[in-house]
């Protein structure tokens, strides 16, 4: 077709609730709540809202619960897509879509979890038998998405001389920042040798490599750039958007052998994802000031930032050295704390996170005349990504 | 925005797998058999696709399965949509937002199930613990969407004088279509006596008046009308989508008091997608050759010819008698048989339907000169539909 979304809507609202270990609230108190903040956010009112997206692994509350709880008048796109960590850019991109293409004209999208104290997306816990590849993988003791990563990380180290400081730089910046972060929820700076000294969960993965289990949520509100122009705060556009993956990475192919080939071939989905996304945006990684990284585990961040062009495959550990991408560096990664932090709400917090800072409301974590964000989400077997401007 | 998507994109591939009550195949193979032939049918190649979308309610296999298992080069839009009988279109117009807004070139879109010998969406079996609403509606035996409808039609017969013999009517058409229907698993034609005979399951449904749990899978393919053009069929364009529900009606509320006030107001959601459906087409119901409406119960296709427009409130019953909804008749529904004499493949064969009649395809039930269809779908909350033209 030629045409794309490129900056015809806009973020023009943010909000979420108190990030905990233990809510006491329903996913749907939770979604409600905020919802309600992000849409007061905008300017707009409720009953201008006439979409609502999420996405759900059997831990959450589906979007015609939370209209009705929001008391909306009409509702003409709903979305509950199905799956994991790489959701949040795409649910994103479905909102943007949808108002693009005139199915809604604001939509509500939002992420809703008892991460810790309900069900745990990913992880152990109550679940049906398991299906598919699980039934292969489970017996070996392979039952959280933290092992599946283990074998990455630990390929990475013995392809390119990764070591354990990188993975610790990562968390530690993570700290740093979320000390900055009134949302976050460990805002204790922790040193190499706190690190260090964490216990090995799923070798080589510590203690502090791996996010935090969180209730809470967040949400936005997209609406079409004309209207975003005309609201509360100055818009943030969505440039781009790319989701999916490909069939020599990172699996994709319901099998191990190909899944396990990923780090000998060196590259993971965002390979296949970049391209897209930073040719509809018309950039180039260089072009970005900050950096919003689905960072599950600390390894996360290194092999996002190779594969979405920020330096060379392999380089992922060296870049984080030295400070690169902490506040000030040469790319600020996760500014909000990210997972490791701020905590884990499965990767919209990133996105709000993104907003802030390119409206220049992010407080003592501002990135300096941060015009260009970019969000992303990491799947098992396909990633996705926004690029935001201001 | 003021854009749409209108006549932007089209349905190019059709494919199906046989309809029976005991596949012997898991939902992958279906699935991936039924893209196959639907690819195979568009003219594509296998190495064309670039996206695939489906929808899941726990009994279904995600797209990047599938995208594996066809052997895709690239996956660039995946989308697994939650939910129940409003998800096939809904399903099919995320398809063209994506191809619309340049996330993927050509889509393919399935439905696979093994509802009759596996896992029963909306029925008994093996479920979770009851949460949410179903909580309070469990205890008092409101198990299944049968359940559900049969309050809704109760209501519809009080007010509005329908009797079971516009069930009825519904359901004979539906076999006599069946019958010509080489996919149909019901082919043979029943008489009102029939019907009437048939024992009571959920009062006022008979068992005639229900849908055939069905394992199979189909599948359609969605590209741009540029490329539509120079394919191998003539190209059924997608002229318009709509989706969703109001407060007012149908659920969309999680209370029962709220779900139960439908029938007083004596409208459903398809009240609310009606407008946008036909406004966005900027055509009238009397414009429609042939409806494919979702009719997992007889009552739904009544309540339907309703609310979308074909008749008045009330003259559901009615307008089914008299063969008016039967090849020949005033408005040809559910050409193919429908849930009711095909098989319920949860809606996508009501597309499937939709694309052969559009092409003059039909053979024996074609209708005469059909140039805009009607496809449906019905969930208890939210409703979407299509429409689509040659």
């Amino acid at each position: 077709m030629g045409t794309t979304f490129k900056d015809r809507t806009a973020i023009v609202g943010i909000g979420w609730t108190e990030y905990s270990r233990a809510s006491g609230k329903s996913t749907l108190h939770l979604a409600d709540e905020a919802c309600k903040k992000a849409i007061e956010d905008s300017g707009l009112r409720v009953r201008d809202i006439d979409g609502v997206v999420t996405f759900n692994v059997n831990d959450s509350v589906s979007p015609q619960w939370v209209a009705a709880s929001l008391g909306l008048p009409e509702l003409r796109y709903h979305l509950e897509r199905w799956g994991g960590g790489t959701s949040a850019p795409a649910m994103v991109a479905d909102a943007a879509m949808a108002v693009a293409c005139g199915l809604a004209d604001n939509v509500v999208v939002f992420r809703s979890m008892n991460g810790r104290s309900g069900r745990r997306p990913g992880g152990s816990g109550e679940h049906p038998a398991p299906r598919g590849e699980d039934q292969f993988l489970i017996p070996y003791g392979w039952t959280s998405f933290v092992h599946a990563c283990a074998i990455f990380a630990r390929r990475h180290m013995v392809l390119y001389g990764t070591r354990p400081e990188h993975f610790g730089a990562v968390t530690i910046a993570a700290r740093k920042h979320g000390a900055l972060n009134e949302r976050a929820q460990l805002r204790k700076p922790i040193t190499m040798q706190d690190y260090l000294n964490s216990r090995m969960v799923a070798d080589p993965f510590r203690l502090l490599d791996i996010c935090l289990e969180t209730d809470g949520a967040c949400a936005v509100v997209v609406t079409s750039a004309e209207r975003a122009r005309n609201l509360k705060h100055r818009p943030v556009y969505i440039m781009a958007a790319a989701m999916g993956g490909g069939p020599k990475v990172s699996g994709f192919s319901p099998n191990t052998a190909g899944f396990l080939r990923t780090p000998s071939h060196g590259d993971t989905y965002a390979k296949y994802v970049a391209p897209h996304l930073f040719g509809m945006a018309g950039i180039a990684p260089k072009d970005v000031d900050v950096a919003e990284l689905y960072d599950e585990m600390t390894f996360a961040t290194i092999f996002q930032l190779e594969d979405y062009g920020f330096c060379k495959k392999g380089e992922g550990g060296p870049f984080v050295e030295g400070g690169r991408i902490e506040l000030g560096g040469e790319l600020p990664v996760n500014t909000h704390g990210g997972f490791l932090s701020e905590g884990y709400i499965h990767g919209l917090n990133h996105v709000v996170e993104a907003v802030q800072q390119l409206r220049g409301e992010a407080g003592l974590r501002q990135v300096k005349d941060a015009e260009i964000a970019l969000s992303t989400g990491v799947g098992l077997t396909v990633g996705g990504a926004l690029l935001l401007r201001r």
